[in-house]
């Protein structure tokens, strides 16, 4: 299996990165955009792992390690190997 | 419109915080995951913009300021504002 995890910045928490490059882009003159927020994307290889266990573990991956909860929000896909 | 854009290391690229990550989840007793790769995740705001144009302004702000070709691979999906 393969997990894709999406980590965000939680809702209300200044993310100056993001405002640095929405400023960046402005100044580029590409407009349209009215706000950009910066996330971490993180793939892990699980090979030969079942689906409930692949997501047990990246579970516990984000939770124990990967994410910081009080500032960051995390969601996750499996894929099946392609 | 919201932009969803994933930039990856490029296949053969070497990713040394992936290679962490993946030894501290080993270290942590998490197993099962062979490969690790580190990415970014941007979510861009657009709103008012139609489809066929979110898709012309984030391939520009990846071209010209968020992905760095030589190293990194790109994609996006765009989605209807929730």
């Amino acid at each position: 299996m393969k997990a894709q995890v999406y980590i965000t910045p939680k809702a209300g928490i200044l993310d100056p990165e993001g405002s640095t490059v929405g400023q960046a882009l402005k100044n580029l003159g590409i407009g349209g955009v009215s706000d950009v927020r910066m996330g971490k994307y993180i793939e892990m290889t699980l090979p030969g792992v079942p689906r409930k266990q692949a997501e047990k573990i990246t579970t516990e991956a984000c939770d124990r390690l990967l994410v910081n909860p009080n500032i960051e929000t995390y969601r996750f896909d499996i894929l099946e190997d392609s």
